[in-house]
């Protein structure tokens, strides 16, 4: 070992002992006569200190010599610190040194390896190796795998084994894209990545194995945007012999002892909610419960009294900005520009200042008498002070916008706290979703999906109105998990894919080896899939997923640091009987 | 929940109590006015009893419906039973039933689901879910997982971090053929699938992780021989700071506690030899060390007596065969014959019976007198009644074949023992191995394995002579593991790339990442890999990774149950700028 002691280690206790340490050189301060290297590893920060006739010339000499982000390995005795430094846990002490051997040189870093770098994003990622040694990024890898650690030994602890499915496994239409990987042995054919291990996982619980899980790695093909990656890792779970209820309970276990494990928080037992009061809520199925301001609709108080916009709109609805009757012109303004931003789609709102006085002062006072707004004032809730902001379109437009509105007002008014965590369980999704573009239903889950056992009649007259055996889990307003009770008969898979409008013999080529492995006892099984770096992000408070991942690519799909995707030799693809087509 | 308790769960102090279990019909007996059946789930099999009068008609009616691998779920009281069954842990035991669900029906299964059973390889993998449902290949799964857990417990507990490195990375010529993926983005581009994450995991010793391990996929397109995966599990681990010594401790540990954990084993520690000591005594470098029978050098002794066959041999070799002088012709027929299959590839064998009166007898009589075999006996250390077997030609050929003797007649003997464990490290690998078809050496383990550093001089004068500063963990004749002290030095890393013949455009093209990472600040580091399919399968004495895999491969490279790899569209081919280049 080149060490004795990590740079992390040292204490008041060590006072006296001889020790080594090995790291990177962090800072150097040469006072003539004296000079301190601070020296870094991934547990912390030693200070070295070098006086003349204390160690040889040649040492002084060598530590005068160090740069920054050199690897150097000193030995000397621990001694008491004159001036401590209390924001490190090793302040008390350090090093005297008498010997010095430089392991390996270092040149210019790039950027700044502190907390805040002057880097920009394309920089760190090109020198990725360099960013991960900055504190927050390592800490996040350390979360990570913490995270993992604890997640395994509280699945293992409930019965779970992990089973490793294949990667390399088979191409089907239904869903993302798939990456393909072309066959050397079978000429003309084609392996693909999984997008999760979904087959493979009913298929366990046909053999009987009952609580499976796996940390997995899954792959799409799609276009990125900021916060998606092509490859990511689920936490993916399967069970058998279980209802909708003993899934809930399973991992509401599984999120509590993580929130426990992780971030010392007790939390209180997740809500459930139906999807269609998510929707007529929040105007969202992960809707953020950490406030209130959930929507209010308007159409039965303020139709009919003239006012066209509203008179015309399939929904009229608002939410209560409590404490904001003070919005200025201008404030006002920047939230109408705001709805009218194309991602959010709305053409005008509509505001009601509920005044100290108890008079109220509206964009639409032409219309409106002070009677009326007092009735959507009541129909809020809302108090003299109070801000009351409406949109009114068509439904689901509409919602999704004022959604909008009301994370972005929630932001303003810091009510999307960190530290505070409000995770609920949404369930009874619709079973399928219609697609104008193909004019056919899509499963909103996947077509593995059990139908709600109360609509399961629907299925064929009404399949539109069936809702899902389907639960997700949303934490803060982000999706961290999702699943279903599954089919596990062949009749009802063939119906679902059916709905689907596959062919007989489209179901048979891609998911034949499923229909067949449930004419041999399949039991009723369901689970569910976490996104693990999405939780860990959520977990910590982050937005972004990226810097909990050690090599993420960029939103071309691309790591910039090994530079590829790459060109592959000639006979390469000659071997895997492929050849290029690229368009001129 | 479907069940109140597993099949294998209840006994005697539950005699009393209203139960549910569900699971698989294991086995039905039908004596008119009873019934009984075996139900089984993957903890165990419960009895469950029909008595007439006892449970409801309807109840009994479907009693003696259920077929072989139905999913079932009853309920009822548990009673004692009258005829226990003592080879199952619930055999005192057994549920008067009340009510009885078929889950689910089963068609006949294509094999029997039996420890012993009647599928063939081909079609239990066809029917992989159900193969997996028979207990020894569900045990492997389930020891798997154990193996797993443990390896994760201990390496977190000495402080290593798990980290996960990218499956989309880029395609090098160097080493084993790689799968690749076209990229639809970077249209004419590629990613390539990781055959191990070496350079990602050395650039997280550049980003100062310290410890890392992954329990990780790997990949690498080669014809599969009987027990080759196209994808494999590996534990991967890298630390920094260290030298061969720590290495070989840490990870005799990890090995250690994994042989106590899992086998409950303590075992001595482990023997480290030379690549030259264990060529020249064991003609292997991965010897199987459970039993003696070491190799003896005889050209002193043997040659220059005329025997034309020696006299022109580089080396002749034997092993002594201890007891087994009373061999028949036929039998000493049939060693011949195994030497002179192809694959052994020897012209011939020459025995010594080492008479139970002190006489010898052997098949070169005729050039041996009673004196010369009595000093080959010596040479031997043999005692009247052994039998000294002998080979001779050119050294690696004739090492190499007698290496499978000693293993053959090992077999025989019956001295390769299950659940004797002998470990030992194999040290001072040649680095660089010379290949006569491309007329260029090649590395022996990979190209960044350091140069012993004694041998450092000699890399450029004498490049076959250098000795690699790695190490292989070696079980029972099967090498588990291996790894390296890597090179952390960009002028050393050029030089290796030098010797195995890369340009330097080549060599930047590359591993230009790399040799750009250690130029800011690379630690001394080493690390080393495991097959995990292999050390579970070693562990369990058994000699076929495939059961230790869920969904394996067949030798095509092929999983016969999803029936892939398969057919792409066209228009997916097209979206990735590829077309097919078939042979005519």
């Amino acid at each position: 070992m080149l060490r004795t002691h990590t740079c992390g280690e040292l204490r008041k206790q060590n006072t006296g002992e001889e020790v080594t340490v090995s790291g990177w050189v962090q800072r150097l301060r040469d006072k003539g006569g004296m000079v301190w290297i601070d020296i870094r590893d991934r547990y912390g920060i030693t200070q070295l200190m070098f006086e003349e006739g204390v160690c040889e010339p040649a040492v002084m000499e060598a530590a005068k010599k160090v740069g920054r982000e050199d690897v150097i390995s000193a030995s000397g005795k621990v001694v008491d610190r004159i001036s401590k430094n209390d924001k490190i846990l090793t302040g008390e002490v350090e090093i005297r040194v008498r010997q010095l051997t430089t392991l390996n040189k270092s040149k210019l870093p790039p950027f700044l390896i502190e907390d805040e770098t002057d880097g920009g994003e394309e920089l760190r990622m090109k020198y990725r190796y360099l960013d991960l040694r900055r504190n927050p990024v390592r800490k996040n890898l350390e979360f990570r795998h913490k995270m993992m650690q604890q997640t395994r030994t509280f699945l293992d602890s409930k019965g779970f084994i992990e089973i490793e499915t294949p990667v390399l496994i088979k191409s089907t239409p239904e869903g993302a894209r798939d990456f393909v990987v072309p066959s050397r042995m079978s000429p003309g054919e084609f392996y693909a990545l999984p997008q999760s291990p979904q087959t493979f996982k009913q298929l366990l619980m046909v053999a009987g194995f009952d609580k499976y899980f796996q940390l997995v790695k899954c792959f799409r093909d799609e276009d990125l945007r900021a916060d998606r990656q092509p490859e990511f890792t689920q936490i993916d779970c399967e069970m058998s012999f279980i209802s909708r209820q003993d899934i809930i309970e399973t991992f509401e276990s599984l999120t509590r002892h993580l929130f426990k494990t992780m971030l010392n928080l007790e939390v209180d037992p997740f809500p459930v909610m139906s999807y269609g009061e998510a929707i007529s809520n929040y105007g969202s199925d992960k809707p953020d419960t950490r406030f209130g301001m959930t929507f209010v609709e308007l159409n039965k108080v303020a139709q009919g009294k003239g006012f066209n916009v509203f008179d015309q709109a399939e929904l009229v609805v608002g939410i209560n900005a409590v404490g904001c009757s003070e919005y200025t012109r201008k404030q006002l303004d920047e939230l109408t520009d705001f709805v009218r931003k194309p991602q959010i789609g709305a053409k005008g709102m509509v505001y009601v200042k509920c005044n100290g006085d108890g008079t109220f002062k509206s964009s639409v006072d032409k219309f409106y008498s002070q009677e009326d707004l007092k009735q959507w004032s009541n129909a809020f809730g809302s108090n003299p002070g109070d801000l009351l902001l409406i949109l009114s379109g068509e439904g689901g437009s509409t919602r999704k916008a004022m959604n909008e509105l009301r994370l972005h007002m929630a932001t303003l008014l810091e009510l999307r706290k960190k530290g505070d965590f409000k995770p609920l369980w949404i369930v009874d999704f619709p079973l399928l979703e219609w697609d104008e573009e193909t004019q056919r239903f899509h499963a909103m889950h996947h077509p593995f999906t059990s139908p709600n056992p109360e609509d399961m009649h629907l299925l064929e007259s009404d399949p539109g109105n069936v809702r899902a055996n389907a639960y997700d889990l949303v934490i803060n307003g982000v999706e961290i998990g999702g699943g279903s009770i599954r089919i596990h008969d062949r009749g009802i898979q063939q119906q679902m894919f059916k709905a689907l409008g596959f062919t007989d013999e489209e179901a048979k080529a891609q998911f034949g080896f499923l229909m067949d492995a449930f004419e041999y006892g399949a039991p009723p099984h369901g689970g569910i899939a976490f996104g693990f770096d999405r939780i860990c992000a959520v977990f910590s408070g982050q937005e972004s997923i990226r810097d909990f991942i050690a090599f993420p690519k960029n939103t071309s799909g691309r790591d910039v640091m090994i530079d590829t995707p790459s060109k592959i030799s000639v006979d390469q693809m000659k071997e895997l009987s492929i050849k290029l087509d690229l368009k001129q």
